[in-house]
């Protein structure tokens, strides 16, 4: 299981319809509208997309408050991760990590660098620092995905002052960002050094709960840009996405109301998992929540899980997590309370094994 | 100009819609009831595309007549090109050739070997077979693009024979495939050798009028697709291209009437331009005629035709054609006439400058 979101693989394990907690997608749906835009600009299938991406670029760029000549877009983040990778000449990766970052890297033959978060998953600076050499690409969710905490804003810059200084580059992924609780913006942060040395991604992926469309988009300094785009595919962005990326970051109703969703969403989900027995769950800025199983394996709770019609996360594929941690997504109240129930029931077969 | 299609850079030279002749799409538009399949399926937008695109292989290779086991799909046929360029050692390209084999190759850094077709843009076997050497990858469109040629059959067995035995790779391009009459199908022929050392690609972008959808596939050995698809991106192809892709194979209909349509317009184009003073028409197999400028330049014809309304095709970006080549799509009646009553007006503009 090296993504969440399989689905089709599991439902022939239970009869009905699975819920999945394990993709992380804003519960609030699709922006409302954007069905309608798809469907005006269904014309545009028997026409090539603007191999610039011109205007989907300006809705972007408004969006994040960077120059249009600053925007990257990608078939994904996935798209943009792999770009910067294949420009660098050894990645280091923070681990626990989402596994393209390694995957990338490998696929394009270069040295992967892994380091590990300290035990509450922040950075040891001091360690990183001694590991950077030049032409480094240093890769950070931010959050990070799956612990779901968010980088503090001091530790960025230092960090960033010491890439920059050692002349490597610095990705922040940041696909999770807009359901952070307001704390800093790397894209203003970062705008009086010109990008130098720094890609910043987000995706319309999670937060605008489209999956299905494939469009990552980031920014970046001119210069790091033109290399990117001089190796990126042509039209490798289709109409839909292209259109809808014209649409949904306009949506500021829809933008505001799913950031409150999901702060209260988060609290209720993390404060009833931390009454549960058995599991530790870690605090995040996300919209998912990394939990230690303490008297469980991964297997058996997804197992057990599958058959109440769930599907979660288990995490042994992410590096140095072992085998006793799932990841859940906060969903809307209804499903959270069905996540809830189905650990109650697992303390109740646990309960009932001992009884054996 | 490195590829046509580009029309909001040139829209500004005229006022009105631009009739897109750099393109060479299918002028029947796409398949009927395409539309509300997309629109059946927009909450396909809210889950991640199956990881490993099962119902869209079962269409594509039922359509095909091979197994889903030999079946590749990519984020428009330039993904597929791009995954066997970057396991190849070295890439040969026969000239002129579709831009993108060599600009991929250049991208993953590979030595590139270019190979003139002869006069009559036909293949010299014995000087192909002095080149190639092991791990190679000659590429070779089929029909090619921008000459519109089909290797003939026993030409196409017979490169085949010298790759393998030289422990080389062929790919295929054939993007072009249904526009061909009648001749015979790789895909078929190759079956025997269970597609060793052979890439067969074709497009949903071309014939089925969807540039702007983004839907490449192909067929290749069992171990050419397990290497490949370890290096392909996750869900590279969004929920519209999978979701056509289970529909528009599956339309004989449209298949056999657009095929039909094609021929004679064909016919009926290349007969006219034959008629037409200054220039020489080459004869093609596809829905794309390669024009050799007798009297005039590539840019001097683009412009003149730009103020028409029209946009053409010009060469000099393919290599070894110069700056007297353009290539015209094959389009509906209505719009052929058009462009013939374009070069008519060119002619007497000739004619006027002439007495100057």
């Amino acid at each position: 299981m090296k993504h969440g979101g399989d689905l089709l693989s599991y439902e022939k394990h239970y009869d009905g319809q699975l819920i999945d907690f394990s993709s992380n997608i804003n519960p609030m749906g699709i922006p409302k509208g954007l069905d309608k835009i798809l469907i005006d600009n269904l014309d545009n299938l028997e026409v090539y997309p603007d191999i610039k991406y011109r205007k989907l670029k300006a809705s972007i760029s408004k969006y994040l408050g960077c120059e249009d000549d600053n925007v990257l877009v990608g078939n994904g983040s996935v798209d943009i991760i792999d770009s910067f990778t294949k420009m660098a000449k050894r990645i280091l990766i923070m681990t626990p990590a989402f596994s393209e970052y390694k995957d990338r890297a490998l696929v394009h033959e270069k040295e992967v660098v892994e380091i590990k978060y300290k035990e509450d998953f922040t950075i040891d600076i001091l360690n990183m620092e001694s590991l950077i050499e030049k032409d480094d690409l240093l890769i950070l969710g931010n959050p990070n995905n799956p612990t779901g905490l968010r980088i503090e804003e001091d530790t960025l810059i230092e960090i960033y002052k010491i890439i920059q200084s050692k002349g490597g580059n610095l990705l922040l992924d940041e696909a999770f960002f807009e359901f952070v609780p307001q704390d800093y913006d790397s894209i203003e942060i970062f705008k009086k050094y010109n990008y130098e040395n720094i890609g910043i991604i987000r995706a319309a992926t999670k937060f605008f709960s489209l999956p299905g469309l494939r469009l990552g988009y980031g920014c970046t300094s001119l210069g790091l840009k033109e290399e990117i785009e001089n190796i990126q595919m042509p039209w490798r962005i289709n109409c839909f996405a292209d259109f809808a990326g014209r649409f949904i970051f306009n949506q500021e109703d829809y933008i505001r109301k799913s950031k409150e969703y999901i702060e209260i969403e988060r609290n209720y989900l993390f404060e009833e998992l931390l009454k549960i027995d058995g599991i530790k769950p870690y605090k995040t800025h996300s919209n998912y929540i990394l939990i230690k199983l303490l008297k469980w394996d991964e297997e058996d709770v997804f197992n057990f899980f599958l058959k109440k019609g769930i599907m979660i996360r288990k995490c042994s594929s992410f590096e140095s997590l072992g085998n006793t941690h799932i990841r859940v997504a906060i969903k809307d109240r209804k499903n959270n309370m069905k996540l809830l129930k189905a650990f109650d029931s697992l303390l109740e077969r646990r309960d009932l094994n001992e009884k054996d």
